[in-house]
């Protein structure tokens, strides 16, 4: 079968010329697993630590090899009592035509269920890691009260948007800040915040001024998809207590030298809590995210863009994109 | 009457040259305040937030002005029905020969109990502020739980020291870093802690190696007064889950440009949760932390050290000394 494999480790900048489509073993389920075919593979920033010198969340992928990501397909093959032929799953699966998954290990894999599921692409965004990374990162770890101001980064977003619209939906003030004018401008007339920040060109301190300016009463959670300059201008306007949720620094995956951060004396100043999470953390809590989130998304009240790509030769241009601000939704890879 | 007035606003490495003694007019106490003779003045290192152009915990001195500072003394004169002439007191007070303190807005105002207190210094010490810090820091921010490793910064400071005996005296292992042999010894001779690391001329990389060679396990807490370097090795060396307590930032307070923070992805990769906290808000529960650190103190299982300087004109001289490496423990002014 065909699989997208890693054909060099970048060093700054990921580009397509750091992936190649080769030919590889076809895959057989062992007891316990199932054989899946693939129909969507999630392009996902987190992956970029696995794929360079950094150490991540696993062990680094190496040369030769293909990478492993989040993928949504039908099962074609069962070994395992709980999956049948024909069922549509989530699994953490190659980046290639087919995978195996051993569900009892894999906290990321769940059986999609008619009663809750939206189109299928959705159980890899809105109703996946994305969507869920947004509803526990922003209710369980920070937990905001309605009337709080949430500021959100990478808001234009996957993750992001769906951030800010559970903000929204909990009766919260919602702030985005996204990278230029048009995303910005998507914030408020698509995504529905209160107010939108255009980063691209501002200073520290130039951000700083602009999220002070768009929430007069202070910022109560940051929901920090991107760390670096916009975590640093974030501390600087917390209120006493405030939360800052980090599900992700993707302004540094692809840099050797973070910045300098000037303001964590905050943390100290005004007693805040900053807290890192997994979304995998909470795998007995998925069923229920998923329904909430396709409630919110039939009605309405939660809308996402998707930006999808065909065919595995698209895998690595695409990942690239994650990067240099040009996605316009959840990516992915359809097979 | 006498006292210590900022004399500029340093910027970069504060001396004894920044602080003058003037005579400044005789405080008179008004309805529901208490005149106080202060016997002991506390110099604390988040003091120095005040003083340059940095803002922090509240408005910065203006040069001219007496600085505020920590104080236990004698009420001299009462028109508060609590207080009553004798009555000895900490309070928030002027570096000044008196002061006038109002009991019911200042959170770090307490009568001092004949059944709870030890001597009337540690009072600004190891039963004040700084043990305090410490116990709310780790008991309550961090929760360690007994058989956990903590790593304490500053560990032979006057918070440190506190910091890595009650996680001992609360079953866990415990491990410091100091500044220089002489301290680093101090640590595991004096204060128990079951190991130590000097950080003088240690590279980040380095810091980071010397960490993990004593903490075979990892860190499941990290007590920090120190910031920059300190705590990026630290959150390099973190565990799932992982919990560090920022109280202070004694690293950054001199200096302009903070370092580059590498590790800070850590945050994400292992779900830590970074907390700051001000001692202050623990105001109604201090009788019991006074309480349980005085029993402590007595049975010997809590130790610690003051550094004493005597008279107004030592102020300066004794504040700089809290920078640059030579405090030996709890640093007060004897008047």
């Amino acid at each position: 079968m065909r699989a997208v494999i890693l054909a060099s480790h970048p060093h700054g900048p990921v580009s397509a010329a750091h992936f190649e489509v080769r030919d590889v073993p076809t895959l057989e389920a062992q007891e316990g697993q199932i054989l899946v075919r693939n129909m969507f593979l999630s392009l996902d920033p987190g992956v970029r630590v696995l794929l360079g010198a950094q150490e991540g969340y696993i062990a680094p992928i190496l040369v030769g090899d293909p990478l492993v990501t989040l993928a949504m397909g039908e099962v074609t093959e069962s070994r395992h009592l709980g999956f049948q032929v024909g069922d549509l799953i989530v699994g953490r699966g190659l980046t290639a035509e087919s995978s195996v998954i051993t569900p009892d290990v894999d906290p990321m894999c769940w059986k999609l269920d008619q009663a809750t599921m939206t189109a299928p692409s959705n159980s890899l965004g809105i109703q996946g890691a994305a969507g869920m990374t947004a509803y526990f990162g922003l209710l369980d770890v920070a937990k905001p009260q309605p009337g709080e101001t949430v500021l959100v980064s990478g808001a234009a977003g996957a993750v992001g948007s769906a951030a800010g619209q559970i903000a929204k939906i909990h009766g919260c003030r919602a702030v985005g800040i996204a990278g230029g004018p048009v995303k910005a401008k998507r914030l408020t007339k698509e995504f529905g915040f209160d107010a939108a920040i255009d980063y691209q060109g501002l200073s520290l301190a130039e951000l700083t001024a602009a999220v002070k300016a768009v929430c007069p009463d202070g910022v109560d959670v940051f929901f920090d998809n991107v760390g670096g300059t916009q975590l640093d201008a974030a501390l600087d306007c917390m209120n006493w207590k405030g939360r800052v949720t980090t599900c992700g620094m993707i302004s540094q995956y692809n840099t050797q030298v973070p910045p300098a951060m000037h303001n964590l004396f905050q943390v100290v100043a005004n007693a805040l809590r900053i807290e890192g999470f997994l979304v995998h953390t909470y795998a007995d809590q998925f069923d229920g995210a998923i329904a909430a989130l396709g409630e919110w998304v039939r009605d309405g009240r939660l809308v996402f863009r998707e930006d999808i790509v065909e065919g595995l030769d698209s895998f690595g241009g695409g990942f690239a994109r994650l990067f240099d601000g040009s996605a316009q939704g959840k990516m992915l890879v359809k097979l």
